[in-house]
């Protein structure tokens, strides 16, 4: 099987050198195409110069790309992947993109007799390197099992969810409730903090009940050293967090505490720490106490 | 050691019961009287008709209350713990209460040269059954060690989290945790259905990642059922929620996004659902929602 990959980002790179590490005959691009050289150059990936071309030498494609303007333009922008596509060939976006533009990507490359997959992760950079992403996967049945194989190369936890488009609506479900679940550790901790209550103390007390949640367990050094390198960047959570509401907007769905936290999200980049793990909405919720 | 009770509700009865069991001299004190007969029939516990008269006949005293107005009441009201208490006398609220009252309850206690620790709970009715609540406790170090045998008759984690006050203030932390996580499940559900994907695969693929949490697992099955038997019931989860904002208040702590879910518990009681189970929460959202 010839498989194509677009988008040598932090993510796609350890996804594509774990297809590669399993046997897989890659192609790859990359908009910066040094990038794509190196990556030729290490691993003995094929080269080529534009979506279409890597479409045209594949017979699955994957991308993994920053949201969904790089994804529209990939695939049905000048060049792009429709163009070089061909009955049969399957194309599968792993990036965090709208529901709204899978399904409409889907209608596309069907009408072209093709196939097409939303299969989002979960799991960051750690997961993309170590190969435990969780994948959530939006489209027909058969091309799921058919991409199976490519999927456990990347991934570990790998569900078929529904039909295209399902995969980005799990993704942003996931999203809002890790934003949430940070935002209410952070609320958790300054109340706790200013009332003389040392942070250990309360991630203690509370990770043993219902309160328990796997953020404070995963991000509990950031949050009590509150030094906070990425990991997830909160600029980049906003964006999905976006994709959550504009889903909102199209299925009818008020979603007010994902909006708030948004806007907080928002704040946290507009001080200049967009760059800075999501878990610093924490700094955020600090900045709104008296001192 | 003899061992007064006030307040034998939904969670102080089974929780008085566990001290009865464990081997202690009881004396029993409740608002309506005809309760604290049937409790003093069942158990042998003897009677008491004010908590200035169990603080009388007792060495350690606890109370377990529907919230602050009550505990103010029972403590420093007319007829009142602190008017029965001597030297040497340990008051013990397990109550839900404010941190602030905690600690002016403690000021007024020591100089009575008595001892006051407030020891909020969490586990739920099932827990106050079972002696397996978690017990957050505020005060003295050596309060605390004097009070540990009966807390280890009625729960099972029982954590020393500060001074008078701490145990409030980390129950506060624990449920804005509790309602952000209900609030965060029920915005995801909510979108992921309206985006066409069924709520058990929501639930499914959530819980294995970094979004994974107590809630999703605990209520899966209210949610899915959409039947909201309490459980913790959406007003007493509010008033919680109010305690919060005013301990927030006094700290100078703003806690937006717990403001916001307070609202919303506030309508589900409005819409007469007041008495359902917490993560009845959903409903609104739903209601929020085009159809």
């Amino acid at each position: 099987m010839k498989v194509g990959f677009v988008g040598l980002g932090i993510m796609g790179w350890p996804m594509a050198e774990n297809l590669v590490q399993a046997g897989y005959d890659l192609t790859v691009h990359n908009r910066t195409q040094k990038k794509a050289e190196e990556f030729a150059k290490k691993t003995g990936a094929q080269l080529a110069h534009s979506p279409k071309e890597v479409a045209e030498s594949s017979d699955v494609v994957i991308t993994m790309l920053p949201g969904p303007p790089e994804v529209e333009e990939v695939f049905l922008g000048e060049g792009g992947l429709i163009e070089g596509a061909d009955t049969g060939t399957l194309l599968i976006d792993m990036s965090t993109s709208s529901p709204m533009l899978a399904r409409k990507i889907a209608e596309v490359v069907r009408e072209q007799g093709a196939s097409a997959l939303d299969a989002p992760v979960s799991g960051g950079d750690v997961g993309a390197r170590e190969g435990t992403l969780s994948i959530m996967v939006g489209g027909e049945e058969e091309d799921f099992e058919r991409a199976r194989p490519l999927f456990e190369a990347m991934g570990k936890t790998i569900t078929h969810v529904g039909p295209s488009g399902a995969g980005q609506v799990v993704k942003a479900a996931n999203q809002i409730v890790v934003a949430l679940s940070i935002e209410a550790v952070s609320e958790a901790l300054v109340l706790g903090s200013r009332g003389g209550v040392a942070p250990e103390k309360i991630l203690d007390v509370l990770s043993g009940g219902l309160a328990g949640n796997r953020v404070m367990e995963v991000k509990r050094e950031k949050f009590l050293s509150r030094s906070f390198e990425p990991g997830g960047k909160a600029r980049y959570h906003r964006k999905d967090l976006r994709i959550a509401l504009e889903s909102g907007r199209e299925y009818g769905v008020a979603l007010p505490a994902t909006a708030l936290v948004e806007q907080f999200f928002g704040a946290l980049e507009a001080r200049g720490d967009g760059d800075l793990d999501h878990s610093a909405l924490l700094r955020l919720i600090e900045s709104l106490t008296g001192s």
